[in-house]
């Protein structure tokens, strides 16, 4: 729908006066991610360079950046932080205004406490992007809504993996991204597209 | 995988020894829901029926009940406190050990404070029903999980609506009732069938 249309350009500038005072929050760019042995099929190649290109933006704009890291308290997790893998993907690697580490999904439930930083500084709307879409990213998204920030959802800038539904049928990374997207947009977040908030 | 499998109720009892400190979360289940007009195509037309079962179980068994109630602060809303739309559904009327009402999707945020509520309790378990699958009752079962609950989401006993995804293209409310419980199961949640319960 929006597309290509000549009117969405517009949309996003009557919605969006400004992302000077909009952070950038890049969740779980890890290593660990590249296991594709543990993770199984991914979805979006291109999540990485998308990445990428908003964290230049941000930063050549001064704009805030937030880069969350996962350090897994959980046995066997490639994203544990005396493994190799907890480490930041190279497109993520710069200066930050903030590193939040969490254990959780939720990036407003780590250290240092995501919400009261934002506050501080007078921030109330967040830009989404980050791995993986349905789990940190739309957690991230939601609480963050619901703690009454405005929400951007980058979703060409996340990647997820294939899932098993309880009943054990596999959901593609695609399927499951959408239904983020759907779920997400008009209730919690306005889902973009990377190259609308260059 | 599950469904019909001869060792699932068994996996559940391993699982759950005892639901007696497991809090039943209700979320949302009020007459503003029956207004199709408003909210479009629904699913699962068994939901409360499911929900008026699980009640009746916790009740009988004295175990701790939470009723969610939503006070929409939206102009237009059926589910604003000044519509009739906002009461509960015959199905879930009777007594509850906690009402919380909220004008966001988790009942986490919402008053009173369920998190401490259950704390103080010693409850460290709940199981979610209700209405929305995909808004309310998942946002729910994300944060419960991030704050450290076990999480039953019990997924027969919700149900949503059809929704358009971000290019307008609609996805049924079966197919994001699938991905709710794909993105839930194993991450957040355990994804259970009202029998299983009762």
């Amino acid at each position: 729908m929006r597309s290509g249309s000549p009117g969405w350009a517009g949309e996003i500038l009557i919605a969006m006066p400004s992302l000077d005072r909009t952070a950038l929050v890049v969740v779980d760019v890890q290593q660990a991610f590249d296991e594709a042995g543990y993770w199984g099929a991914r979805n979006n190649a291109g999540c990485e360079a998308n990445v990428g290109a908003l964290l230049g933006a941000w930063r050549a704009a001064g704009r805030p950046v937030v880069l969350v890291r996962h350090d897994s308290d959980e046995d066997g997790s490639p994203l544990r932080p005396d493994r190799p893998g907890n480490a930041f993907k190279p497109e993520v690697e710069g200066p930050a205004d903030l590193v939040v580490t969490k254990q959780v999904n939720s990036a407003f439930h780590g250290d240092p406490g995501l919400e009261g930083w934002l506050r501080e500084r007078g921030i109330d709307r967040i830009a989404i992007c980050g791995i993986t879409t349905n789990h940190c990213c739309e957690t991230t998204a939601r609480v963050g809504a619901n703690v009454g920030f405005d929400v951007l959802f980058v979703l060409d800038a996340t990647a997820t993996f294939d899932r098993q539904d309880p009943d054990g049928e596999w959901m593609t990374a695609d399927e499951l991204a959408r239904a983020t997207a759907t779920s997400l947009h008009g209730e919690f977040a306005t889902v973009v597209r990377t190259r609308e908030l260059l």
